[in-house]
């Protein structure tokens, strides 16, 4: 039987191993009781700054859920400091000072990313010597528009109407500062995939808040440069734009390997809008693993059979889990997925 | 010149009229300084349940703005005290008990709805006498899933996890409680048409957030009832799911005379989603008018050059106005509408 190992990164090519490969966005988080217990002792900043714990905390949904992949502990925001914003958690990301006019997006540095962040690569090569081949590691980032419209905001909003305001009264000052988010992801990303990293994810967990004209010119050049570079240092690709059905066919030109799908469209309806060529990750909606072990097994084989036709299939949810999921409803859904022979 | 009352009814029925009829979803609302006067005395809730003031403030975009409609001042949570449960808005609304259980639904009642909400009915009556036909008044109310999606929520949420555990773990038990909601709301919005409502729109905010199977089953045939039940009435409807282009082929089945499009999709492309045959309500982005005029301007002549071609279009956002929004730029949005000639 095949590794953890060789099925995602298989399945990343868009080959159909002996079963799924399987793993949770935000796996190592509040809902693991092991996590809680080393959140007592730091902060959550701290302990993505400090290696030795974060690549703990990384590798406790491989113990706990046995998933096929380890991602990097780390949060979308962690390069703002880089490019000389400050940072802290609210408990969500607050960045200060907010950049709202060109002199803001003119101070901000496109920095030597490695010198700043360097827990982050310490974090992978720590993660890489432990894991020692069982599954492979995942680093991520935020799509260069995601990053962008949270240096803008400042922090999480259900609008994001100072972004917008940004993209529509000065589009030229957005393309500015996606111009130096995009340089930095690129940077960001590339080292992971040097450090160790085996695959690189792009949250765009924003793209979907504007329209599809919009996402056309926000979002989406910025992410194919990304998505590029990393493709030239030789890792997948996998991209990820929340809620963004109304711009399925644009998403599908981003040059990823795998397209993450919510849980809004059938895998199915999601591969068809996404023209039918890609591996696909997802989609169970988070919240069915609120619920109780048979209906999470019931969903979670009903999204299997789902994903019966696609070019590869990476099971996941549909977004990341929730704090309050109960931890044996996590371990329904990746055994489910293990269980299952399609 | 046809005065705002023909121009808004005949779009409804899909008739082009010498020029696009315009009003703005929550336009008495605390961006008009009118209002935050008015607030100034009474709580959000006193203010719906005081007919005259409820009145007032109802009139008060028709001063300012001189919109071409005018809506009921009320919130879509107004039906859950007759129903038996508490509301308070903090400033969200917050529902007590929230319903969690079989019991729980068995527990509420289908109200005679004139009798437990007499103040909802008085407002539309003084709202008739006082606009004497200058516009027309349009009624409103949640769809039976949005409304049902509070009640077992308890308030807002980002995920709306409660109500999907139930709608996944227990959907005999939603499936109940839908009959409760709907049977509520026909009975609430046909009073409305009854006493005086020239129009009915049914916002279905939260029917976006789960698959289109999921719609299709839990939201889609209990609007379509409140729907019919308004059309055996005699007056037209608009429906209204937000985000919920994953869902546009079954949202077009609803059986409405206008559908709403949220401003993700541009109103061409929405249009073709839904099949072509429907007037169409929306667009514009409620954050462009967070910027200046100009940019105001620029981007509602977008919108209304993307309407071109529909069979009818009434001008509006894609959303609520925001309360932050600045006076002038909501003007300068009803003024661009008021002066194009397509």
């Amino acid at each position: 039987m095949e590794s953890g190992s060789d099925l995602f990164l298989r399945a990343c090519r868009g080959e159909r191993g002996s079963r799924t490969p399987v793993w949770l966005m935000r796996q190592a988080g509040r809902y693991l009781p092991d996590y809680r217990e080393v959140r007592k002792q730091v902060d959550f900043l701290t302990l993505c700054r400090t290696p030795e714990l974060a690549a703990q905390v990384s590798l406790q949904p491989i113990e706990r859920l046995g998933v096929d992949a380890a991602i990097l502990f780390s949060d979308i925001l962690v390069p703002a400091p880089a490019m000389g914003l400050s940072l802290d958690f609210n408990p969500g990301p607050v960045v200060d000072p907010p950049v709202r006019s060109a002199d803001d997006v003119d101070r901000l540095a496109v920095p030597e990313i490695e010198a700043e962040v360097p827990f982050v690569y310490e974090t992978i090569r720590i993660l890489r010597r432990e894991l020692a081949g069982r599954v492979p590691l995942i680093g991520f980032a935020a799509a260069p528009f995601t990053l962008a419209a949270y240096l803008v905001e400042g922090e999480g909003s259900r609008t994001f109407g100072q972004w917008k305001r940004m993209l529509y009264a000065a589009p030229e000052i957005a393309h500015r500062l996606l111009d130096k988010t995009t340089q930095t992801t690129i940077r960001y990303v590339t080292s992971q995939v040097r450090a160790g990293a085996q695959a690189i994810q792009l949250f765009d967990t924003w793209g979907g808040l504007v329209s599809a004209r919009d996402y056309e010119e926000f979002s989406l050049p910025y992410a194919k440069q990304v998505l590029s570079a990393v493709r030239e240092e030789g890792a997948p690709t996998i991209y990820f734009a929340l809620d963004a059905a109304h711009a399925a066919a644009a998403v599908a030109t981003c040059g990823a390997d795998v397209l993450g799908a919510d849980w809004r469209t059938g895998l199915d309806e999601a591969s068809r809008a996404f023209g039918g060529t890609f591996a696909l990750q997802g989609n169970l909606d988070p919240c069915v693993l609120l619920s109780d072990a048979a209906t999470v097994r019931r969903h979670t084989l009903a999204m299997l059979e789902d994903a019966a036709g696609l070019p590869g299939h990476i099971a996941n949810l549909g977004h990341g889990i929730l704090p309050e999921t109960p931890l044996d409803n996590a371990i329904a859904f990746v055994e489910t997925v293990k269980g299952y022979r399609g």
